[in-house]
């Protein structure tokens, strides 16, 4: 994917006002062998998809360190703006060479052994200042082309839920049901699943994070499905509880409730509500149906190049929705040893209300 | 997985031997949202399988903490001389719970701000010492049980290459025989692959780590393949250069150079050799065909829990191999514009050479 200069050009004037020279963006904790989540502050600024980068962003100097299997891509995606540096001999030492003054390092992506080592490299007058990462509030707020992109891949994802149920699920094992899935997903064009496929049905769906397994699914039984997509670099989340055949209709009443909970939170949503505001309606409805004690998770989380990001939706959460953030909503009931229900839509904030990007009924 | 007490039985013998009272195990980066890489230690300990887990290991402690969602998967599958502790609300505080005196913490697998945060929590008298990962060696050399999983998922692997070979090559496009062979391996029971396969062709397989893309497969033209399964926890990894109808000669030469190499070093392989000297022999061939410039990486590397792992051989390694090592044999030449060849077996190392893992054709 390729991204705007304007994103490096946020980041350096945050990095001016928090009175650092620079920042060094990236995984310090496995530099030249990072994850796709620790990719994840590299694939936003710059739009490079290899997993060895590190960036140094500030108002001087823009400058993107990799090795020589991703130099030609680096030299493809990154911005013309950076200076891009093949560094397979020692990747700390070419960033080294890109740092003076106070540089900013995120706490949180630094090992001790990196900060050990970086530091043993550093220049005459260059200072390290472990502390917050910066790139958290700038990646938060999507951009349309973002939105777009995230919708894309909740589009995809609704496309496998209905090609699920064409297909049938009663007499399928949860395994099968999510293998498929997950590779209908990729012929449609996914890149990967952006976190295993959950199918639980009878009780495994009071487990939140079931795995699939050799249980059949019974026709009159509730099946919790959650998935999403990576496409083009950005994630989808979606669940659905579903069912073929009738259900038992003391369940019936449960899933009514989580929906019920569910619509009352959708109401809610709109910039400048708390998060904690709105976990509290849906967990309000939950509570007075008889069932508090059974919505053990938060009510949900940012989603955009990770698919778990700031802001929280939950009684701890302390941030205030912006226009433009993207959140799941995804109230759930679990009885233990009997079923669950989860229903979870993906939307974005808008200055009155949402968008919503899941279109699968409910 | 279930694994035998006797693991953590010798790393309680190697923790008491570096003189310290305990060592924490697993992710001090993310602890509690850990990837499968920042697991491998925990999942070689204890045979847990989710996603949030630190155990805390001494002669006199066996501690595993983990949250609500896998509780229930922690007393199944963790061995029963370990505590398991639930610690929905603070993972770090339940650890500095079962901590005293000198705790052993791996520089490499902790972060500036876990190491701060957990400080915080320290007890009377405890003391954070960070340094080497005391599992790399116990993890190395591998166990009966260890060797049959590796053999099973690459047994996987190469059934999964017959079926490429016999569904053909020539007129599909890179990632269409990447993706099918995926979904193939997970058909036939893998978990996932153990990293992103590559199908790279003519030109692009001059790329060592080629993405797979929409370049159609000719006859006559070398494909690149690369992929390895996770079966039962363990991976596996192998490489053949194929080629549907007759490849132009100049090629064809520059193959058996890449085979006639693999070879040397196959045979260079025992217990007691360095990872080194096994790694010249294959570059020797290589360089006197002519071709030494274009063999850009190391010849292998050790596989287990996780599908890159010590002891690697190479111009740069210090390892000298042992009985029971589980290591890949992948000489390569690119030509860059014009193709490229590599041929990766993977073998165990034995007192008198070797047994190799890899049963597809060369």
């Amino acid at each position: 994917m390729s991204v705007p200069e304007s994103r490096a050009e946020r980041l350096a004037a945050a990095v001016a006002e928090a009175g650092l020279e620079s920042v060094i963006v990236g995984d310090l904790v496995r530099p030249g062998d990072s994850g796709r989540d620790q990719m994840a502050d590299i694939a936003w600024l710059t739009g490079f998809g290899g997993s060895s980068g590190l960036a140094v962003i500030g108002p001087e100097v823009r400058g993107f360190v990799t090795d020589f299997r991703y130099t030609a891509m680096a030299a493809e995606t990154v911005p013309d703006s950076f200076e891009v540096v093949d560094a397979t001999a020692d990747m700390l030492a070419a960033v080294a060479g890109l740092l003076s003054g106070r540089v900013g390092i995120v706490a949180a992506k630094t090992s001790l052994e990196t900060h050990r080592k970086l530091g043993e490299k550093l220049g005459e007058g260059v200072e390290l200042v472990a502390g917050e990462d910066l790139l958290t509030d700038l990646r938060r707020v999507k951009d349309e082309a973002e939105i777009e992109a995230i919708a894309a891949a909740s589009a995809l994802t609704d496309e496998v839920y209905a090609w699920i149920e064409e297909r049938g699920l009663a007499g399928r094992t949860e395994r099968d049901v999510a293998l498929a899935a997950e590779q209908r997903m990729r012929e449609l064009g996914a890149e990967d699943p952006a976190f295993p496929s959950i199918v639980a049905t009878g009780a495994n769906g009071a487990l939140p994070h079931a795995t699939p397994g050799d249980r059949v699914i019974e026709a009159g039984e509730y099946v919790t499905i959650d998935m999403g997509a990576i496409l083009d670099g950005y994630c989808s989340d979606c669940t659905r509880t579903l069912v073929e055949g009738e259900p038992d209709p003391a369940h019936r009443q449960v899933y009514d409730l989580v929906l019920a909970a569910q619509t009352a939170a959708l109401d809610a949503i709109r910039a400048g509500a708390r998060g904690r505001a709105v976990d509290a309606v849906a967990r309000e409805v939950i509570t007075e149906g008889g069932h508090g004690e059974r919505f053990g998770h938060g009510l949900g989380h940012g989603v955009g190049v990770e698919v778990h990001e700031p802001p929280r939706l939950s009684m701890r959460s302390d941030d205030t929705l912006l226009a433009g953030d993207v959140v799941t909503v995804e109230p759930g009931i679990y009885l233990p040893g009997e079923f669950g229900v989860r229903i979870e839509d993906l939307v974005v904030v808008t200055d009155d209300g949402y968008r919503n990007l899941s279109s699968r009924p409910k």
